[in-house]
């Protein structure tokens, strides 16, 4: 494949939804842009839009110095990456992952990649797909500094923040975890609270102009939490967590009333009890971090 | 007790952080304002302003057409209204829980005022005790409309904004049940996230500045949802509910591997996968409302 042209190339590995605004971003970047999916038929916006369509996965890896993978979890990236003439082809160039998983799933890729001599950096997506090539688009890189220095120029053509957390490789995938953790639980949190309403005949838009006011009060919370626990103060003067456990003791009595299951809820009581249990009821909530953390 | 002025009068019964606040920036309005509690002792600083302490229940009730009460929960008020001296006391009068229980209880403590030709209305404070008084104190309110335009200009005395939810007096206990579902469920999640990212050596600090990030994007997430949920439409095109659960599961498995108990996201996965089990799998995650409302 001709690599006369002095534009920089790139070649991304999986054309889901997140991989396709990948590939088109960094066309509309105007990098050689190659890409590849395990199914075929995903590429047809890309290759009109210019991208070289691989007739394989190595003969993909073979057309760039930079290959981005980004598929529905490592367990797909490595049936990828890991079969032995597509790690052959890999060989002296670099793979940047932009699929998620877990920090030790990072490592192990990490240990993968340094023995059979290929570059690698981990990163995540904080941003849905319609956000990449905008300023909106959030992206967290992990591994070593040289490497994603190197690659840094094409990896910011995807627009949005970049951000590297450090050379562990494990760490982008950390944040990842770590604030999916906080996404999903607050919005279990949001539709469990839909159902009490609409159970006590208030609807979802008539909740959602309140909620709003939730949503605002979390960003000074989250600051003087995480203050708290760095410092391991978790101060209750404003609010103990006993006072928040029997709060969340009537949320769970309102729900289960109308047998609406309440065991999301339950479990936090539950963190909470057993804080207080421990002898830190005067305590504030965040002591649950430290308890969580035990063992 | 002599009602010769012509400010108006307020009683506040509990004098916890919240009911001296109330009680203060009663004060600080120029009410005439009595106070009570059970424990003696808490209203020193009150009477200093320039309040009267009643020596019983029944003298603090009887001093004013308006008793505001706010204590624990809504034992602690029946402990308190439904001794035959203090019912007695009240009748013709008007009491206004800004006590937090659940919308069952304000419905039963209605039918007790109602026997006993008592004017009642219940309300939630939504914003914590230092906001007393200032333009960010949020107050909830339900019950007839008529008592609350009377009482109205005493209760706006205490600051912020005051929103009458309906006639319903359930509304208000409803939306602060509903609303702090959000907050605690979403707090359970920072919790967990910090105990997350410590045991992979990211401090709870290092996390905040991109939880800032999450906490940004609830709001339109939130009215987005609430569409979803008020139309049935649950839309997965963005994020499909496979997706998000395959996520949880890494939230899990890190959580684990490091012996941090996950019973709350195992939970929320759980709800996903019912979702999903009920073949709703290309949906959004919200059609979990739906699915925790079905019995
Ligand atoms: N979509 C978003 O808004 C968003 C936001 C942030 C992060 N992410 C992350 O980005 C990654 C990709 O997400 P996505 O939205 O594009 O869709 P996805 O449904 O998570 O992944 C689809 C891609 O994975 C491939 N794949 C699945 N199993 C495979 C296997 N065994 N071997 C090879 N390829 C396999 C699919 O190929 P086939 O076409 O052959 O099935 C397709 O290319 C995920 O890790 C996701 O968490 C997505
Ligand atoms: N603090 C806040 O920032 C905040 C914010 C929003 C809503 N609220 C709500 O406001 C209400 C009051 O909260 P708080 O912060 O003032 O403190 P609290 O600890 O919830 O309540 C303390 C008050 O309850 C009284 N009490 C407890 N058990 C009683 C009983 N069996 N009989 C009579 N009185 C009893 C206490 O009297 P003793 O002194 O005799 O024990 C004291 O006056 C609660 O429903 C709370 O959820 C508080």
């Amino acid at each position: 494949m001709s690599t006369s042209s002095n534009l920089p190339a790139v070649t991304v590995l999986g054309l889901g939804p997140m991989g396709r605004s990948l590939a088109g971003a960094f066309l509309a970047a105007g990098l050689r842009t190659t890409v590849w999916n395990r199914t075929p038929g995903k590429d047809q916006e890309l290759t009109e839009a210019g991208a070289t369509a691989a007739a394989s996965a190595e003969e993909a890896v073979s057309a760039s110095e930079l290959t981005v993978v980004c598929v529905v979890n490592q367990d797909a990236a490595d049936a990828i990456l890991r079969r032995a003439d597509v790690t052959r082809a890999l060989k002296g160039r670099t793979v940047v992952s932009l699929t998620a998983d877990t920090p030790e799933r990072a490592r192990d890729t990490a240990r993968w990649a340094a023995e059979h001599g290929i570059g690698y950096l981990d990163g995540a997506i904080m941003t849905p797909a319609p956000s990449i090539g905008t300023p909106e688009a959030v992206f967290l890189h992990s591994g070593p500094r040289d490497l994603y220095e190197q690659h840094r120029p094409v990896l910011e053509r995807l627009g949005g923040t970049h951000t590297h957390l450090g050379e562990e490789i494990g760490r982008a995938a950390t944040f990842d975890i770590a604030l999916l953790d906080i996404f999903w639980t607050a919005m279990a949190g949001y539709a469990h609270a839909v159902a009490i309403a609409r159970a006590e005949g208030v609807t979802a838009r008539e909740l959602s102009v309140f909620a709003q006011g939730i949503a605002a009060i979390l960003p000074p919370l989250f600051e003087q939490f995480a203050a708290d626990a760095d410092e391991g103060t978790y101060s209750g003067e404003i609010n103990p967590v006993t006072s928040a456990a029997s709060t969340m003791a009537h949320v769970v009595d309102v729900s289960e009333s109308h047998g609406i299951d309440a065991g999301v809820m339950r479990s936090v009581e539950g963190l909470a009890r057993r804080v207080i249990g421990l002898g830190h009821g005067t305590d504030g909530f965040m002591r649950v971090a430290e308890v969580l953390g035990r063992h």
